[in-house]
């Protein structure tokens, strides 16, 4: 049922435990994977990584060159050869956190019309019920959330990757915006589930919510009805 | 049509023009209200409204006593006589942001059943569409998303006042659990538009937003089905 296996994250083992500040200048500017061991993250992967814990922690406008560096056993001119600006750190973060996310439009342009909603929430519940998915798209929705150029590089990525090419497959007029509401449907069931955790809905089954949302998700993306579900127990 | 008016926040115009910090003991632990004049914010409100601003601008964890009470101008020990801890006075300005919002559930009990959905729509849009209202729950809800202390917070608040009180009117089973799928389609409505401004959805007009909204906020709240809407000009 988890459909984020097999998403390129590997879980980056080795950001979560930074170690001692370096101090005094090791590797200066020197990429470290010229000599790292087979299999080992280049030094621009461990970047990538630690600025998505640097991110996570302490926010974007917190957020230092800096501390990634720290974080990756890198020295910041090196962070700055591979990515010029904070900015651009962010962006190459949001885009390796959201890449499982991305393969919603090939899984509804796949999906039978009639399916596309039941396919784009699992998919997605997929993404959030696992933790290693889970954790990196909180981190950049938070920092996004907060930060107005943060918002802007995430509102051009999803907007790129996820809303455009996830209209490409829908019949219609305005399919961005029917896009756009199906989305709000799920991000707005994210923020109170994973984020406020208010209850019942931070606890209930997540089939119970795959079954409720997605034909909610269907009527969004393509007008279809949605039946109605009369609350058992009661005929008022 | 906006049904934000009416509502008690005066908009705080004094808390906009902190001036510059004043540095002595002026006015220190006294109670300004007792020779204000008729009118005039007392010095509680003031607190109040500063804190807002201070968690607006800088977050629960950067925001500080000293801060709130240099934007109210009086003395720090003022704000911890009348909230003491920030935790609480975090709750109290909360509380008041929100204090438009806990109308809905008024709005959606007075509500005949079919029009539930629609009511609570049209006034969560009303909120949303002032500025004067929206800026407030913007602030809190991106302090909530960031810190664990101030969701905390949020999510009793908004338990109590909302989800419960907006769920007492509701048949059937779950009555909650439906608010909570309905309130998420909303929150990640206003997210998308109101905080990450993605495109087409942040431009819409609020009317057709609230159009193609309420039928969903009735399915969830009382199971009723959702018309179809098929994409006009197209067939497919």
């Amino acid at each position: 049922m988890n459909r984020a296996d097999g998403t390129p994250d590997p879980g980056t083992p080795d950001s979560g435990t930074p170690g001692p500040e370096p101090r005094s200048g090791r590797r200066r500017g020197r990429p470290a994977g010229s000599s790292r061991a087979a299999g080992e993250p280049s030094a621009r992967e461990r970047i990538v990584s630690s600025a998505r814990a640097e991110f996570a922690a302490r926010g974007f406008d917190k957020a230092s060159i800096r501390g990634i560096a720290r974080g990756a056993r890198v020295d910041p001119a090196l962070v700055h050869h591979y990515f010029g600006t904070k900015e651009q750190v962010f962006e190459a973060a949001v885009e390796k956190a959201f890449a499982p996310a991305f393969g919603v439009p090939d899984e509804v342009a796949t999906a039978e019309r009639g399916q596309a909603g039941e396919r784009m929430t699992r998919f997605v519940f997929g993404l959030w019920e696992n933790p290693a998915t889970r954790e990196p798209l909180l981190a950049i929705v938070r920092s996004a959330v907060n930060n107005e150029t943060a918002a802007r590089i995430f509102r051009g990525l999803v907007a790129r990757n996820l809303v455009t090419r996830l209209a490409q497959s829908l019949p219609g007029p305005d399919p961005q915006h029917r896009v756009e509401l199906a989305v709000a449907q799920l991000v707005g069931t994210a923020v109170l589930r994973y984020v406020i955790k208010i209850e019942p809905l931070a606890s209930a089954p997540a089939e119970d919510l795959i079954a409720q949302l997605a034909p909610v998700v269907q009527h969004h993306l393509t007008g279809e009805g949605v039946p109605g579900a009369p609350p058992a127990g009661s005929a008022a």
